[in-house]
């Protein structure tokens, strides 16, 4: 369930803005602010049947342009290899310690790659 | 123009499986095999008009793409970022260019980011 929340959350970010207000509003509602269904239903003056129907067809939509674009994928694999950037750096910081001028250098890169992280 | 069927290109790279089969028939057929409207027309059998509405409307959508979700903008910030610290890595190769095992170390960093640029 939990990776669950993680995937759609992340799918969110990407490709929420191309659902219609309604779907947005109720994703928020139960994925970010965790209101059950039934409170949802509650709020909206919908049944929780609605409300799980909308959830749905929102995370297909968003699992759909996933298999279209991939801008997820890609975004991800650029983050993996950003990651492997700057865990090589660590390792040139560790085996030239002693060199003072280089470190400075080195912790500037740390420093840009750490903005690439964000 | 030129620039203009560079950002389309960019933008078809990103969201052109959005488009409708048609749509990305001929706008590859107008920007990648650089076929004139008066060809496409011929070849679809339809109006030259409708040719230049149908590129029109399927550059509108890219571009309404781009603009709920700026997609194309994070990537060419992390682009950005990414030759910023190539260019960085080089300026510490030139400084410590005596350093054999230290260059070495670099080389790998470097190879790492270029394919981050591809």
């Amino acid at each position: 369930m939990f990776e669950k929340t993680v995937e759609v959350s992340i799918l969110y970010d990407f490709y929420g803005q191309l659902l219609t207000p309604k779907q947005k509003l109720i994703l928020q509602m139960y994925y970010e602010d965790d209101y059950s269904l039934a409170e949802i239903a509650e709020d909206q003056s919908v049944t929780r049947q609605a409300v799980h129907d909308t959830i749905k067809k929102a995370e297909k939509s968003l699992r759909s342009y996933e298999e279209k674009l991939g801008l997820v994928v890609r975004f991800q694999e650029t983050e993996s290899l950003i990651k492997k950037v700057d865990l090589n750096i660590d390792d040139i910081l560790m085996k030239h310690k002693e060199d003072i001028h280089l470190k400075a250098e080195l912790y500037e890169l740390k420093k840009l790659i750490s903005v690439l992280e964000e």
